[in-house]
This record gives C-alpha cells, structure tokens and sequence, in this order.
C-alpha cells in the first residue's frame, strides 16, 4: 500500500509547499480566538452557527452541508463512505485523473478500494474521454479537483456533468474545490440538478485556516449520507467554529490575498517566459513549474536559503517539475530570486 | 444501522450531560490561545512537540503513540483499520460489553463489522466469562473502556489480560482510558508485555479540552498501523497542539477538579443512600444513578431548572437509570437539590 509522504516540520523557513496562505489569517480570527472561554474549551462544540454561516458563504442550504474537520476528513469518509469492499465479493472503483491529490489513491487503498488512475493529457487539461472509458458498474467514486492540484488547471463544468451523468447509480463524484476562492469557478449552482455530485470545500487555502481544520461537504442529503455517518460527531473543534464566521466576514482580508495571488503568478509567468521554462497557468494559489533537470538544484538552493518547494517530478506527467505556492508577493520574488540564479548559471 | 442520537445543542444552562468538566479548561490554556499567531493559523500543524509531551505525560515512547482529533477518531479509525469485511467473505466481529460507549458499536456497523454484544453483569462487574466465551476466530477488536461509561465501573488489569490472552493473532484489545484521571489505574505499564492491546487516552474530560479534541492512541507500532493509516495526516488542530503541554503542566488545576469530583460524589452517594437510591460507585466524573419510575419526573424538573442530564434507562442494564456529572461540587449541588425534591414529593 502506498503511503503519504508526509512533508518534514519545516517551520522556520518561507512554506511555498503546502498551498497554505503565507500571509496568515485574518486578525479577526486572532481576535475571535482570545475570546474563547475555558468552559467553551471545555464543552463538546456547537455546529449550528458555523455551519449556517458556511452554508450562506457556500450558497446552499445548510441541511445540505457538513462540516468537516479539513476536507482530509471529507476524503476518508468518501472513502469509508463508498469504497469499502462488500463481503459478496464487490470490490469498488475509485477513479483518479493524474496527476490527483494523492490522498484520494492513499484513502482508497486504506479501505480497501481499487484506485483507478487516469493518465493526463500533456497540458494538464481534463482527460474526459478516457475518465469515461474508466467508468464501469464497479465505479463507486469519481475524484476531481477544480483547479486541480498539482497543476492549477481548472475541469470545464461540461466534463463534470458528463461525468455525473455516466456513473452508475450508486456512484459519486467528488468535487474537490479547495481552490475556489482563487478560480471563482464552482458546481454549486449545479448541485440542484446533479444529485451524486458531492463538492468539497476548505476554509485552509485562501482564508489561511490550515492549521485550525475546517471545511465543509456539501451535496444531495442521500449522497452525503454515507459520509456523514463515517464522519464522528464532534469532528470540528470549537476553535474552527469560533473563528469561521470572523474569517468568512473579513472580505478584506480575502481581497487582499487573492490580489497578491493574482500579481505573484503574473510575475513568475513572466520570469518562466523569459528565461524559456514551461509552466501550467494555475487559477490556484500555486503554480506547477517545469524545471527539468536543474530540479535538485532550484530545490537545494530554495532549501539553502530557507525556501521550501514541493518536489511533483514522481507524479505522473510531471517529471521535471516543483510546485511553487504563489501567494503573498515578497514571498514569491524571494522564489523567483533563486530561480533567476540558477537559469542564469546555467547560460 | 443504528445511529447516534447526538445530545441536542444545550449550552444555555448546565451541562451535567456529557461527562465535560464544567468548571473549565486551565486559564494557562486560554494563556496559550491568546499567544497562537496568523501564520501558526494558517500553516498545517507541527506534531513533534505535543507528541511528546503527550507521551511523556502519559509514559510511553514517543514512536508509540499517536495523536488523535479526540478519541473518537481513535475509535473510528481502529473500527476502518480492523472492522472492514473482505471481499473473500469474511465478516469481522467486534465484541462489546454493554452497557457501553454507544459510539463502539456504530463505528462497527458504519465500516461493515459485526458488533457482538455481552449482556452486563447487574452489578456492572466486567463480564469476563461472557466476554471470552464470545470471542471466535473472526473476533477482530473487543472494546473496553475503564472505567466504564455510563456506569463509572473499572475493569480490573487481571481482566483486560486475560482477554488480551484469549483473542486470535490478528485482533487487538481497544482499551479506552478515557476517564483514567479519575481512576488512576491504566494498563499503559502493561503494553509492552501486551502488543496486541491499545490505550486510548483524551484530554477532553479531566484536562477540559473536549472543544479542542485532542486525545492518543498508544501500543505497539504494529497493532496501531491499521489506525494510523486511517487517521489523516494532519487530523488535530493546531489551537490542541499549541495549548495541550499548558494544559498538562498546570497540575494544581487539573488537582482541583480532581478534588472536587471525588466530594462531588461523596455528596452524591451520600443523598442516594439517605434516599434509598440506587447507585454504582463510580471511578470516573458521572454517576450512573437509578430513578426507576422517577426518572421523567427528575429529568423534566432538571430541564426546568436548566440542568442537562443523560437518560440512559435504554442501555442494556439500566432500564430507570440516568447518567449526571459529578464534577464541580456547586453544579453537583444544583441536581441534589432536584433530585431531594422528587424523592420528598414521593413520600
């Protein structure tokens, strides 16, 4: 069975390696956190608050949304949820387009479930042809993420639909949308329509909640309901509770950063241009960068001056290639600086 | 499939209902909060440090313990790791002395297991004989907890190494410890002479953390791989990490609420005695008390007065019984006077 490689606690550096908001939450979360009580800390937590207000963020109806102890928790339940073996001998499918999150390979495996992978299109877009051919009456699970992760690229809605409408019954697919904040782009409004689609969203990326675990599941009450029982009562912790709504409502806070992302992309794209190196236009807070063989030297060098970078060149069609996080633009630049170095070295 | 009744969201008056400790998390832990910054927020969490001041508190080898977002997702992930059918046929067993933890038993029939249930003895003595009588080839967990909820009985060593003895090669003993503060009295000295049994710790009752879940699984790294692999990897918050070794060191807190359960239930005891109430001596913070025919006249007079109770009368064995924490004695003094009115009312 394949395990996560878990990255190393690295702290004391610039984290361009987990797609976290380098620039931190809102101060009104610090503030929302103060607040706390110890009997608060002491009591098992209350859901109802919270999870309206991410219902009203999300735009659905909060019966149709649970909160998830990071959308990690939403996974594993999807997992346990839908992938477990049947004693009659069933054994399911869960169908992974590569280059995926590897969580969903891992969890798959963990219960039991079969991964079937999905090999890429060179330009990272949507290989929905062959997703379809994956599909068969073993197919319990489809796992997308828009934008997708490792390679910013977003899944067109068509090919989420014609996916949703070539499961079998009891499938579901899996809309991972941690990334929205910065695409924009979402199935939500769709989710009426399409009853076995079931998307995942995360308070961790551009409100900058990593660290406190809080996301939300959100689809048909019958397809979450496999999920919602694998999922243990008191998941989410009364700090995410407390703070989600402070996080959500400072509006500001989230501009800025999505700014930030905006104009560091931009900058990279422009150093990427000049110096002839190939990278994915990402609509995430990351950008997956082609760097061939000089890989271990833009990795050592970053590392060298306390910048850590995300080694993609083992997930499939992506040899060659880190993953940089593009958020706050100091942070970038002190990135670009190293990249700039070694491309220059290398002339 | 049974399914948890979760307690309503009952936060207005006093909450005897969920063994929490009333009184309230150390002021050393709000200290901590106060002091987490944006970025420690917005970053995936480091481990290393609660790791080892929860094993060190606990006693065991760091590399022998893992923590967890609270017990329960210990409880979930040892029923993924080791309660799944496979696809050969091959359905397996968990066995549950009642009257237990409700949440064991769901956790099995949610991944497919078969929960094997052991009538309690009247006196909630643990039923040995029963429990190894039921034990079967296909037997992969049996679930203890030590003291016991919801009678606050414990279950001697002997016992616990008796069934560790009589289980087959693969299963493991489930040792939930969660109530240990109030016992004193663990098999953690026990675990290297007993690889297939795992402890379950938490801070949530005794420490006053239930709204942070945080809690530990301990033993042998073979028999907590299954669970491991079912945890995800960044499951516990950073708001637990940064305030558990707080929490541990502030002694004289933890002391005095020590303190207050033991007079909480001597008080207890001694109005059910003058009463003629039955009740089971109790090692953890809640006394399992039976009202018999009062027992809607009680909790109904509880509610009036804002005091949350826990009916168990559907338990197995405690028909007419209802559960109170014993923990702060001016909250244990609130429900004496109820329940006095009702025993006085009946005269």
């Amino acid at each position: 069975m394949s395990k996560y490689q878990k990255p190393a606690e690295l702290y004391d550096g610039l984290r361009l390696h987990q797609n976290e908001n380098t620039g931190g939450c809102s101060p009104k979360v610090i503030e929302a956190l103060a607040a706390l009580h110890p009997d608060q800390i002491a009591f098992y937590p209350p859901y109802e608050s919270a999870t309206r207000a991410c219902a009203n963020y999300i735009g659905v109806d909060p019966d149709r949304l649970s909160l998830v102890n990071g959308l990690d928790e939403g996974i594993m339940a999807a997992a346990v949820g839908y992938l477990r073996p049947r004693p009659d001998g069933f054994v399911p499918d869960a169908i992974i387009p590569d280059p995926a999150f590897e969580i969903f390979a891992i969890d798959t495996e963990v219960v039991g479930g079969r991964p079937v992978r999905v090999a890429p299109n060179p330009d990272f877009s949507f290989p929905l042809e062959r997703v379809l051919a994956a599909i068969t009456a073993n197919t319990r699970v489809v796992f997308i993420t828009s934008p997708n992760n490792p390679t910013g690229v977003s899944v067109p809605m068509e090919a989420i639909r014609s996916v949703a409408h070539h499961v079998p019954d009891r499938a579901v697919v899996f809309v991972d949308e941690a990334y929205f904040e910065f695409s924009g782009r979402t199935f939500i409004p769709e989710l009426d329509r399409f009853p076995n689609v079931i998307v995942g969203r995360t308070f961790s990326k551009a409100f900058g909640l990593a660290g406190l675990r809080i996301g939300a599941i959100t689809g048909h009450p019958d397809a979450l309901e496999p999920l919602r029982l694998a999922i243990p009562v008191y998941s989410v912790n009364i700090a995410a509770v407390a703070v989600v709504g402070a996080a959500i409502e400072d509006r500001e806070h989230l501009r800025g950063y999505l700014r930030q992302v905006e104009e560091s992309k931009a900058l990279l794209y422009a150093v990427c241009q000049r110096h002839g190196i190939t990278y994915w236009k990402s609509d995430a807070n990351f950008v997956l960068v082609f760097v061939g063989e000089r890989l271990q030297t833009v990795l050592e060098r970053s590392a060298a001056r306390g910048i850590y970078l995300r080694d993609r060149s083992t997930e499939p069609g992506c040899a060659g290639c880190l993953r940089v996080g593009t958020g706050i633009v100091e942070h970038t630049q002190r990135f670009i600086e190293v990249l700039e170095e070694v491309m220059c070295d290398a002339r």
